[in-house]
């Protein structure tokens, strides 16, 4: 009886792994506008303040609020625009008491000046503007640094960048960016069973149709990879370790499905110096790995959670990316019961601060994956949780 | 005194827009490896149950379950092996008492067999196995139709495809899946005090760095569209309408940045027959819709609001995505007041079930996006919520 004489428990593996990994060194300087998405490679520290200078926040005339104390409606006070400019022009004109400039939205303020009184509230007559209540110093003024200083670290190594991301590297004057390059990994499906199309007597026959690649491809796109599908590949150990070698060399990361287990048909664990082959989670418990390669199951549900508990984190490593993860509180809607010593991976339906377990078992059963949103992870030394806990999902 | 004599409420405006668009009717047929993240354009039925007959969910050995229930470590029962197939075979062997059929994962079951025990539990001389322990009738059987039953609606209409959806199209047959075309949505820039490339001069003057078309072309990718940006216009009424004329002609939606209000350079609004200008949102209040065009601010946190309360869900309207919105539980950290009769836009940062407020404030201070990761809305009717109460936030 050939099995696994132990499991190793789901974090020393996870330890195993990502101590394995190292993060990738090249970067891509790209154009703003093709790096969403992406990981940024270093800290971004602003080079300038942002705004640059006290400036207006909005279309209206710039004044001394201290001149506009006294304004009500039924009393106005009366002041004489001394300069108007447009926007994107610099007023050089000094703010004297009784006096304001006319301005734009940015524009500098003028000296003299400590707040704006926006146009719409004032009435004007000529070169005479009526302020009908009073404004306070700073009304209306987008102070120098306000936004981000100068040296400030605006944001850091690791974060994946998002559209407001990329408008502040814009606002401070940056057209390109430095991203971790994409981790490549190679995808190997292996198994005579597979067929890629449909085909009813080959079905009759025994066959299935292959579905873990488009998977696959799919979750190395989500989590920061560039997949590399290297077909399917027949049960024949040549076949199968040449295709390992040839993958091996040409990504950093390797995901081979299928013969994972001690099967008369596993081979690829003998082409890997395993780190550890055998884990104590569930489904997907016969995952091995080492030198970049990662031996997975055949069987759909297996693969999508050895993916999230362990690839998923061995991408994130590669290129050093953080809050990769949702993690929200919800309350279980009815109990799960787990297998004592099994670090399980429950796929939950969450909505509405609710979660659901899908109820749906077996690790070739796809629907329970599509039924779902999320997980909850269930350590080797609980039996589970009520019906109401409090439950931490990870959606996806 | 030009301002808005009434600011719309935020769902009627919003209803005004949604009531206003109809759903895109094209659709694309694409392959299943290129549809991650597209919206799926009607339900899918399944054409065959899933497992098309009952199978064998593991490598092992095809048997009646009743000739193991005597079956004891200390006293096995021996089993002749009448056949034995390899993987994608089928065997024409019956099953009859005393016999078993060594098959592999996913083979159909043979004649006669209801049980399959693991090639690991099996202790093998010869032809003959040894079974140290019963199986249950069913265990280690795939049953046809478990995961997926001919006839059965396995993905609606709507579904924003992810890497599992996939998977299960494939093993269904799938090779193509017809997904809405993406809209196209344009994107105008207008402002004369808007440059694009850092110039120490230019800023002291009082122009900007123009921000929003970056932070908008990345928005529209995230929710479904293909954004198609037509640069940054000066404030110039012509040119300003002319690129709209342009942008509408060639468009779903275009999106106008600057010249929302009603100050002397904002005229995009002269070219749009509005069904709404002015809403309660805060920040962002200008926004103005009609005829598949919005007039947006200038300044970015308003810019960004807008695109999360109005032309997000403009874009799942036009696509008829489902679920496109994360929406999690969350204690507030500290308290949050609300203007009374402004629908507000509170941006937080979510993390371990608490939400976080941002307290800074301002519609041009872009770090205060960056900071956060989702947001809270408090309807014109609240004045805000307590530290430690409960909220809803839609994370982004």
């Amino acid at each position: 009886m050939r099995e696994f004489k132990t499991l190793t428990p789901y974090r020393k593996a996870l330890k195993l792994l990502l101590d394995d990994l190292s993060e990738i060194k090249e970067t891509e300087e790209l154009h703003l506008s093709e790096a969403l998405g992406r990981v940024l490679a270093e800290d971004v520290v602003s080079p300038i303040d942002n705004p640059p200078f006290d400036r207006s926040a909005v279309d209206g005339y710039a004044l001394r609020a201290e001149d506009t104390f006294q304004a009500r409606e039924y009393s106005p006070v009366g002041l004489k625009v001394i300069d108007e400019i447009t926007a994107g022009e610099e007023s050089r004109a000094k703010v004297e008491p009784g006096t304001a400039v006319k301005l734009m939205t940015g524009a500098k303020m003028p000296e003299g000046a400590n707040a704006v009184l926006m146009q719409e509230m004032a009435e004007r007559e000529g070169d005479i503007i009526r302020v009908l209540r009073p404004v306070a110093p700073g009304q209306n003024v987008a102070f120098a640094g306000e936004d981000v200083k100068k040296g400030e670290v605006v944001l850091k190594k690791g974060q994946v960048l998002r559209p407001q991301d990329l408008a502040l590297l814009k606002s401070l004057g940056f057209k390109t960016i430095k991203v971790k390059r994409k981790p490549r990994v190679g995808v190997i499906i292996t198994g005579d069973e597979l067929i890629e199309e449909f085909d009813e007597e080959a079905l009759k026959g025994g066959k299935i149709l292959e579905s873990n690649s488009v998977m696959l491809t799919g979750l190395v796109r989500q989590y920061f990879g560039e997949p590399v599908f290297y077909g399917v590949i027949p049960d024949d150990e040549k076949a199968v370790g040449e295709a390992i070698e040839k993958a091996k060399a040409e990504n950093d990361l390797v995901l081979v499905t299928g013969g994972s287990a001690f099967g008369d048909r596993d081979f690829a664990h003998r082409f890997v110096k395993v780190l550890f082959h055998g884990t104590t989670i569930k489904p997907g418990r016969p995952i091995g790995y080492g030198e970049r390669v990662f031996i997975m199951s055949g069987y759909p549900v297996a693969v999508f959670t050895q993916f999230h508990l362990y690839v998923k984190h061995a991408l994130a490593k590669l290129v050093g990316a953080r809050n990769y993860e949702v993690r929200v509180r919800a309350r279980l809607t009815e109990r799960v019961s787990s297998q004592l010593g099994r670090y399980e991976f429950v796929k939950v339906w969450y909505e509405n601060g609710e979660a659901r377990p899908i109820k749906k078992k077996g690790s070739g059963i796809i629907s329970s994956l599509v039924e779902s949103n999320g997980y909850i992870e269930i350590p080797e030394d609980s039996e589970g949780y009520l019906e109401g806990e409090e439950v931490w999902v990870t959606l996806y």
